[in-house]
């Protein structure tokens, strides 16, 4: 049994990820971390951990693990990251603050700037795009929930030269904005909207130019779902037939484990919808041709799975030497 | 033209409040005070307002009115009474603070005692119950909602001294916590609960005791729509049949303009509920007996309407000598 | 008072229509058809009509009136437009059979073609573009909803030859789709999807390329909502910069009753989302640019309202010599 | 590896059974029958099932088994029940038919009886209350989902002759009613409803009048959420305490793998709430005292898993000499 921490459990992140680690055969939660909220019961945040007997402890009294997520608010990691690693040989950023190389981007995106040397010693957690890497990594960064879905949506086009024109609409529940997150999100005030919060420039927006090498434009909607993210994004295609276009999804993605490719010409779930993957750490991809050279590419996944605490989880198994899919083969709650 | 103004325009009921008052035909709204928001546009927090030109100002800018609601949070009215009462000879306070005369009941429920001859000064805002004294009167004060719902439902029974053994379920959606209360009321932790947080003792429950002059134990749900209240209530009610408790009702409520009796024997649309409800004045009160001496009273309402700001405005257009309905004949958005 | 029957009043559109119309100062509702439920109480389908008296007849029962709404489903207006032209000057149809005036696209996008001249004889049921025409005509075709919001949103750019590599994505409630529309419309199935059922080809995008002339690719998702409809699109406009664009939309709508530019620097309503809109008949427009040479242009509006009935009432008012807002003043319910 | 299969596998509960039977590890699903869906595959209907390979086939083709669920319409496996008989030696039934034992009983709430033989044949598919029985039962009728929470809640009273007038209030999310249900269960229909369509005589009513062998009032509200159930229970307790009450509740449940006892005097999590089960065989239960002779009993549960499939899986575990919580570890989404 391999020792895990997880530093900043407190979040609707840390929730999912500890529901995750307590029912992991492979691994032991040795601490959970919360300056907070030390001394409380972890149940009394996250009620899927009834009977865990977990409590939080604070972070100056973390131990040695052989693992450490830190899924505290953007902007801590940076600040712990030394401490961090004197403690655990491996780490799993869950912030935002690695998720970036490239320094001029981070510099436009973010407002600020890193030291070049830490940047470079995070690998990005996509274990599709670099499976190998990871395995071997001290240091991984989760990507953002919706760059998980625009990217794995749009990989395989990127793989091959075919991505022209690139629009990105994202969509994304209230579970990726956290409990505490004020007014805008209340109840009352957060049911059924369509708001557009981020019409240009998201934070995702470089993490896609970064991992696919391309600029893009990504609008984001706050949409009524609590759990579960989806992009849409139309690209120019050019002469290239639907039936080749999913040919290349198949070839890339059939021997991933956590990534599926959805295109029904009927039904009720023709194309990639959240609505079917709660609780599933898989990204469902599709993509329809348009006969005028384009083609409209979808993503979807449950935010705070394969978007965020799922997807810690599956690079921890492969930097511990674990099966990829231990602890992950929850199929999706449905309906719900 | 009547001058009315508004103290404590910033929340729900505000915001409701100023639908109302900006539309009606009757009255002309000379002031809308936040002292937070004091220079905003009213419309930058509702936006059904946008358009008005109305500005928040501070309550010490208030001058004279016809009239001045009090939408302040519990416990601001007391503060402020005298004060008010030397700009405006009518008063309709929508926060708790004089809803109940009874001191020792305040004192069980709320924890404090008013002034005896402050408390005697509000008449229940209530016109199916009180309408002459509200006619007459400088001082009301508008019931809880859950409180309204009940009450209404319950009153034709009340009179006839054939309420025993009262049981009431109240259920409430999230728009009457307002939009500041806290992680439990974000739109994640919100969405879809059932959440009993007042098994007994609720607050509007001492009103529902003072009202009807009857024991009673009323249980708190918070339900997962924004707007809506409903109270179901068993009762004892002997050898009386269904036929008989019906005619009561209609008895006491065919000259109401906004209580309904709803009794559908089949359809989608049986009984109270606040589902059709969304924008209405009414409050609808249905009773069904069960062959075994009880019978079941429900009662539906929108809370920000007749359980808040439209009760407030049925209580001014008497207060001001308007036709009663006036500026509240909306019947309801359905479906929404 | 004018005379005005509705032929098909069973379903959404037909009972918001009706809200409508009974609290309309200027018209008496003589006829409410449908052949399933005639005989029937109005309020048994449409709560909020509770208290109307309104019962149900047969089509072939309609007496002569002075319009007469056609509400049915899509492809029956074809079907009576002779009787029912025999019976009333005036025709406003909410269904899509005349929507479409060329009929090359007509029979692309629908599969059928009508006689010519019928087409002819039908306006584009929005004042914002054709308000002469609507006043002087005898039979109006009210548009789709999402064709409402797109047409209304990228009017401005047409006018200008601004609109280039249009890209539309539409999102859209449950309401849209009719009470009766199968399981894949259930309450468990349709709950919080993010469905894309048209990736391509829309029929409403038959409307847009028509009334635009323009050619533009439109992607609808079904949302969570019921109500509710928001086109956000992508817009190639060069030079342009976002100041100069606000003022031609200003410039454009300033005039408009029911059309307003919603684009705020910040807060919690920046930009247009129907959910502001609940009852409302505006359509709210919004547009940001990128400093790429792309536009972001948004459109929301409630799809029973100026999507279907509000904007029939609006064309009825002009059609009979009516105040073009009479009756449609409710600013929208707001939180719901 | 034991052989199970599935009669009725399109539905709801169906699916949710698969899911949970297809993930275990004790059994082999052999057949999924559904007659109008033969031949199709079930991740058709059931996305969770993606990648499962399992297809429909006809009831009339199944093949011996050890054990079969019978998951079709209510009234469907009296009909079959011989045939069934004859190819499995174990069958746990989901529908109704054989809840009830008493013919009288079963006559008043459902309008027919059973041949008495059949009935006494089947074991009430509650471990909590007949582990023993279950274990060496052949057939076992698994309780309706809400008198599942009502029975479970409210068993630690009834063993100790304290339940006096009980008044059950049961509340119940949309996916009990199937995806076929018609336009009152339709999406713009269902959403956001507080529908009384029960005041009385519930057919559930009947299970707990017969497991707990004392009579009730049970009400029962369709509320806006697709999983979940929840009862909350009046019931006179004397002057037994609440701590003496919470001391009964913890010595019957401690040892139970899937009920708990969920009382806090503060939090968010203060009672039982479906909302925190989604996905969980847990049935939450609570009671508060009110000092006034009465106690409020809360149960909650997810209706498609300890209310139907979960409580099937948890006594086939026990019918075919499984670890009784095998399959059945998942601990709940939260938020959803």
């Amino acid at each position: 049994m391999k020792r895990v921490a997880v530093v900043g459990g407190r979040g609707f992140v840390g929730g999912e990820l500890l529901r995750l680690l307590v029912h992991h055969p492979g691994v032991e939660v040795t601490a959970v971390t919360s300056d907070t909220q030390a001394g409380k019961a972890v149940e009394s945040a996250h009620p899927p951990l009834r009977g865990s007997g977990l409590r939080y402890s604070r972070r100056a009294d973390l131990e040695p693990a052989d693992l450490v997520f830190l899924a505290g608010v953007h902007g801590s990691t940076a600040k712990i990251l030394d401490e961090t690693t004197a403690l655990a040989p491996k780490i799993v950023d869950l912030t935002a603050d690695f998720r970036i190389e490239d320094g001029a981007l981070m510099e436009r995106y973010y407002g600020w700037r890193r030291e070049g040397e830490h940047a470079r010693a995070f690998v990005r957690g996509l274990p599709e795009l670099h499976r190998k890497q990871i395995t071997d990594a001290n240091r991984v960064a989760v990507p953002g929930c919706m760059a998980t879905s625009a990217i794995l949506s749009l990989a395989p086009l990127a793989a091959r030269g075919l991505l022209q024109e690139v629009q990105i609409d994202a969509r994304t529940g209230s579970s990726g904005s956290g409990a505490s997150s004020g007014p805008a999100n209340s109840h009352a005030l957060r049911s059924g909207v369509l708001r557009v919060f981020a019409p240009f420039d998201h934070r995702h927006e470089a993490e896609v130019v970064e991992a696919l090498g391309v600029g893009t434009s990504m609008t984001v909607t706050a949409t009524p779902q609590v759990r579960g993210v989806q992009t849409v994004t139309k690209v120019a295609v050019g002469e290239v037939s639907e039936r080749e276009l999913l040919a290349m999804y198949r070839e890339d993605y059939a021997a991933e484990p956590f990534v599926r490719l959805v295109n029904s010409p009927r039904g009720t779930y023709r194309y990639p919808d959240p609505k079917v993957l709660l609780g599933s750490n898989h990204c469902d991809v599709g993509i329809v041709a348009d006969h005028r050279g384009r083609a409209l590419v979808m993503g979807a996944l449950d935010n705070l799975m394969k978007g965020a605490a799922g997807g810690a989880v599956q690079c921890m198994n492969l930097m511990l030497g674990l099966p990829e899919t231990c602890g992950l083969t929850f199929p999706g709650l449905h309906p719900v």
